[in-house]
């Protein structure tokens, strides 16, 4: 079996850069894959993916370096164990709020005695090597999400849960866990309560020999959570970057143009 | 039957700004066609796209006021009706190097007695309206692309072609039909004789009356494009823009962390 | 963002008249999205439809005014959540049976303070607005159904949920679940027990300030139940309008051409 | 081998009642094989419908005894042998106007040495049996569409092919190829100069040998179109029947309801 | 409604031959069904397959006399009952450890009064018949998998649950679950310890009076499992017989040809 | 750019071993994928696959070093340039009969100035690598395939054409074309006039410095024809490998079980 590429960095010091897919295409991900992130996360959660469109997903990343990690919907055994069958290098599950959540987690990730996957590595025994039985509790990394206050009360106990290779923090949520609507909603938080709260986090999880993972949206807060001692830093997604690139190229042309994007007013919609 | 925004654009006196869609994804294309676009075309002849999701993408982008257009693989029938039976309210054919290929190409876009387009609207006449039989040759419109040294010599006598609204130029196959190897391939065009190429096309279809449009890489080019006389513009595509967004990020992102982006040279293809 | 129409039917007193999806086919949602429904439910739990297919189905209903729910397979959050940030302006949720159940469903559909939804809103943000995230929880409405006799039971403290817009009554299992085999099977009900039960769950919804919504079979059972003061009648659905409707043609022409029906007995069955 | 549905009506002197998919669904088209249909045609010419939902749709319809029929969607090799190949026990070849065409139709649909198909049938074998490739040419069958001027006129030499079964009659491209826009478009033409060139086609074809088969829109013409003798009728189409059904249940409760069904004119276009 | 055929094996005597999918093909499901397999059961556990690759193996199946069982994921409602209405005859649940875990599973596949199914038979009652909610709990089968050491404990209380058809063994897990890492992954165990647990198993569920199932990777230990006693024995599966196969074939071709199989060694990893 | 398999293979003096995917299933492929081809081809003719699951299929066997190739529907330009833009590295193209059809064949697969085809190797590019525009022409193979008398009549003209790399034999196609109903269809075929005719392709092909391949049933067929001097000879494929795999394991289970493989015949068809 192969080295995972997030234990790669980590074992040389590097943060990982970890991207993010939400579009449910194949396509996208090989070119997502192409770009230079040592990992990309198929967002089964938040994203436009189900299950089968990350199937082709994956196998369009498995020919790059980049491991591929996923974003479950839930803490809820079935999609935890596919996505690993899959071909999953790493699982981030939302919403883990208690240790006994974090440990029903990690039963999902870990073969026994670790924990009680079951066996029958399908697709990934291909894309990672006929031993992946043997290697992959070693291999696979597994994420608990804090993102809630109760999640901050149980940190220390989460945190010490065998198995549990790290927290990763969402920060549109832990604002809304934390302060609900006192802020806007959104990454690259500025708030001293809500950066606080994550530096607090990263922090109880070193003490505890764990990693650490933000989702940023920005490459400067990214490299700013990296120096803080993130062990993952998340970087934009493929929504944010197409829509970004697309508007930002539609609007130079308007105003090399002479014309003001307010076209789209013009158009009638609902009507093609 | 609604207006063909491409007509409304011109009615106005404005370039069309068009988007390119060669990612297999219905939500990748309605994120692209919230972005402001004028018409939005799904390539079927370059894009990793087929029919089927090309009937996806349609769906997707009909609740916004783009026109949806569909550059067919050939000039083959079947492919061409099919594209606007789905949805297209515009026909973008690849290689129309004779005023016999114009006809034909003619001849599938349009309802007896103009052309031999077989009847039966079956989608379409519920996104463009249940009158869609009595308007569509208004309302369609149809590009040959003007791409070869032999379609340069027959430019009269294509753009002659009656019920043709305009020719498409994509540099990178005109500048390889004309001058072969001699010059990288790609959009953008900067060596004078393809620099006059482009013009005398444009020019010989505004003398007869036609439209022109042409492929750009950059809003810059695409501006001067359109300065030009061009009556549309294609900007990029959604495989570049979100490719050249991603590396920028990487890029940013690496930077700022002290990091080079060589971290790609570390990971292990093939294996995940 | 914009207003639910669901909102817009009751704010203006009229019952809300939903279709049903069954079929995983996003171009016969579309057809049924130009019929004059108020809104229309992917059926996820007993339609022959999955998530990424409802995802299709959404995208080609945004053109029409109506709005889209999805009936959940089960109360389970992962998929909660996923249809509500895949587009749906409202759940109905199948076999509610306690008060706990009740706040678990409210849990998942709103976002904190009232609930614990994660906040994502990947791709409806793009069909519902940028500001979906400030607006969804008062525009998503959420229906837990009523279906078995522990959930009568409990029904007082249901409704009383915060945050539950109301109930809806599946008549198949409420009729199976308060009586087992004593009655066929089916929608429409007429027998006076079954029907107290019906109307029990309304007024006592009602009481309560909430919504109730009943499946029907039939137009002139709907239009009853909108006179008993149901605020949401489902209609049907595409599986039974197609059937019936091209079985009456079959049987339409069979009679007219002098042969009867019954010339499915000659075909050889599985052969094709 | 089976034997095909449609010889065994034709052999037992009733007229094939053939149905219509247009709805790319292997589920509708799993529904529609129970109504009674004798054969049931795939629309990938009009029909909202690709090569790949095609090869769902066969197999869906396989465990009844409906023959599964392909109208292709040109004149083109590619598609009609894969279409067999995926199991079609009948091809409608659409826009067949010369003899030329017609000899091109059957070399495409039948082995050598009566035409030059390719041998591989890779899953009808699966489905009618291991010996296809002995029994394929006497049970598949071939019809060639007569919809234009220029088909009339070579009507003689199109019917006289050998290896062609018969000729359809496309109502909407005949109208519109004889009388140009004349006439509104559609099926159960009424004005006599097309029912004359319909009862042309057929006679031509009966003394040729040949089957005719026509497309119609109610069971009343279908059934008159029995009576003048068609071997083959085509009642309507699975988009038709469930749009003409939802309407009538929509508009059936919203009489009943007391309230017009404009209730579409309120809502908010383009905007779920 | 038909009989399902694992009733029928049994009622004759008969050891029920299954098969297995982890392939998500509706063709190679097709293959599969002619093959000779007494059931089929669709891997929606391990399987590189989701639900709705699994609607179209399903229909797939239809028209063999091969009966259609699901492994699902999870001891999970939702995808049980969507199973069950998308026309599985057969249930294995992975991980059943309790006796209340097997009645919630019962719960799940068995309607009112028995269980707690939803009623809503949409697609199956078109494949199994219009009757199927009058005998679906007749015939529909339900296995629970015993493949630990907590579901050893409780055995006798498992093969209690009423409505439980009978019991499962995966031996890759219980052999985990047993004995840990002490001896190799995979099926057809031959330590003492691990075979007693087999037929401690398969005796226990017989003296309750239900059935016992096993998977096998050999005809020969299927065949001696068959001997020892148990109802339905799983054959192998279409990922290792294809695997297989192929590699035998081309191990064949190698050593004639009097290369070596090293040939893949010069390939060039990760580039096409 | 990577070198193509085939032409390191052609290098190295060793017979290519090419592979068969008639199953639209990108997991199929994968494991294909892994078991020592050199390169491995789908079946876009007589395959059940269509483009948009070749696309899925290319992806999922890119991390693997097997030169992926695509068998086209026909001499369609169309499909050819999809299939090369998509990834393949070879075309085998079918019934190409005269010198000419082999000439347009080149100019589908050659960019100017040997071939006319379009340039926008937009997925390619990904996977063969940002160069490939430049190395193309060198890279990409294309394949004739010869399989009527005709083209045995015009052998010499087609062998002559510059730009095509070798003719292909398709021995089914090839028996029926030269001797009709003669003989039984399928490889590997011993009827000496076949085999001459095969023998004398092969001999032809290499004096004119071209290569020539052989499609084979057998390991040992396929030997003898690597004996014989063929360049490629491909070996079964999926389905053949799945079917017969399947069947013999169930009828050695049924041997070792005393119970006839006639089981099947009990078996209800039409129902599940």
């Amino acid at each position: 079996m192969k080295q995972n590429n997030l234990k790669t960095c980590w074992h040389d010091g590097r943060t990982v850069l970890n991207g993010w897919l939400s579009i449910a295409s194949a396509f996208s991900a090989e070119i997502m894959a192409e770009q230079g992130y040592d990992s990309l996360t198929i967002d089964l959660q938040h994203g436009f993916v189900g299950y089968e469109q990350a199937t082709h997903m994956l196998q369009a990343m498995r020919a790059s370096g980049v491991a591929p990690m996923v974003r479950v919907p839930w803490l809820e055994p079935g999609i935890i164990m596919k996505a690993l069958d899959a071909g999953a290098w790493g699982i981030i599950c939302p919403m883990v709020n208690t240790a006994e959540q974090a440990r029903t987690l990690v039963s999902c990730v870990r073969y026994p005695p670790g924990g009680s996957r079951s066996f029958g590595p399908t697709r990934v025994s291909f894309s990672a090597g006929q031993d992946y039985g043997q290697h992959a509790d070693e291999q696979v990394v597994c994420f608990a999400m804090i993102e809630t206050a109760e999640a901050l009360e149980n940190l220390e106990a989460i945190v010490a849960t065998p198995g549990l290779d790290g927290v990763y923090i969402g920060p549109a949520d832990l604002t809304l866990g934390l302060t609900g609507r006192k802020y806007r909603t959104g990454f690259d938080r500025t708030e001293p309560e809500i950066v606080d709260a994550i530096k607090h986090i990263l922090h109880t999880a070193h003490r505890a020999g764990k990693k650490a993972g933000l989702h940023n949206g920005s490459a400067a807060y990214a490299a700013k959570a990296a120096e803080w001692g993130f062990d993952l830093v998340t970087l934009s997604n493929d929504v944010q970057l197409l829509r970004s690139a697309a508007a930002a190229s539609v609007q130079q042309f308007r105003e090399l143009n002479g014309v003001g994007s307010q076209s789209r007013q013009y158009a009638q919609p609902g009507g093609y």
